[in-house]
């Protein structure tokens, strides 16, 4: 790195993610910039394969955009917490399964120019179902199970548009090397 | 939505994105919760791809990181700027590409939980080279050119870790039908 930095701080602490300002100087040319960056904790994401090859996936609301999006299952690290034991956490609670196979699949940066969200990406397999911790409640989250093809489908025409999902999916794919 | 915006303020108002804080009511429960979001302006990215099948990517060091990513050309959307000027515009000032040809693969929500960016895709084709605007600085911008296989080599092993550009390739690949 060939800057330094003069100063930082925390200016807003949020729910979810907080907003730290920071303030660096060049070596080279001397000049000082400010850095805004929203720090968020990160979190982790299940790519849930059933044995006929079937994804499982939820609905969500998405309140910054106000509609239900098609998505993997996912969610936040709580303080510490492995983001292994998270996508498992998740995708139980959010789909019921339990998968009794969890391998890594890697990580994605969700918006790196000005966000620190990293989200852990793994591949959950030998599932078994149970009952979903959160009640399908007033955001009508659904379980719904889709095979590649449609899930391929889906992102081709706009119905799948949550990045975490078609990043996801394609590190699965790229992983097992299935192809349609 | 079954729910009521009872007040919503802007509590921080940045150079990339603000912070706002809506108060929302459930009309079946009348329970009052807040909801806090990262509003973006968003964005657009392109794929651009040489006769050869190279894909045109470019070297970002990335502040909330401290690292330099390989990604797709992109950068935010000025106001009211259409997006498929923004996608042409970032390409040639990032790379010295013109695209004579640009046609749009769709968009993505970067992270749908909290924040408001949609990014454009589009994919550019009949590449003409040029001189990039952005100098080769203190950050180190290049451009690199690699192949579909090389990118995916690099997906899977951890070495492209930037959303957009996962999700473009996959968008790229879905619509021609290339495979592998």
């Amino acid at each position: 790195m060939n800057f330094t930095i003069n100063k930082s701080e925390v200016v807003f602490h949020g729910k979810v993610f907080d907003v730290q300002i920071d303030e660096i100087k060049y070596n080279g040319s001397g000049n000082t910039v400010p850095r805004q960056v929203a720090v968020h904790p990160g979190g982790a994401v299940s790519v849930p394969v059933k044995p006929d090859g079937k994804i499982v996936m939820v609905t969500q609301f998405r309140y910054p955009f106000k509609e239900v999006l098609l998505e993997l299952p996912a969610g936040k690290l709580d303080k510490g917490e492995d983001p292994q034991i998270c996508a498992s956490r998740e995708l139980t609670e959010e789909t019921g399964y339990t998968a009794q196979k969890i391998s890594r699949l890697g990580k994605i940066f969700t918006s790196p120019g000005f966000c620190s969200e990293v989200l852990h990406i793994y591949l959950a397999e030998d599932l078994i179902p149970g009952r979903h911790a959160r009640e399908e409640g007033e955001e009508g989250m659904e379980v719904v199970e889709l095979s590649l093809e449609d899930i391929d489908e889906k992102i081709k025409n706009g119905k799948i548009v949550d990045a975490k999902t078609i990043c996801g999916i394609t590190m699965y794919r790229l992983n097992t090397e299935r192809r349609r």
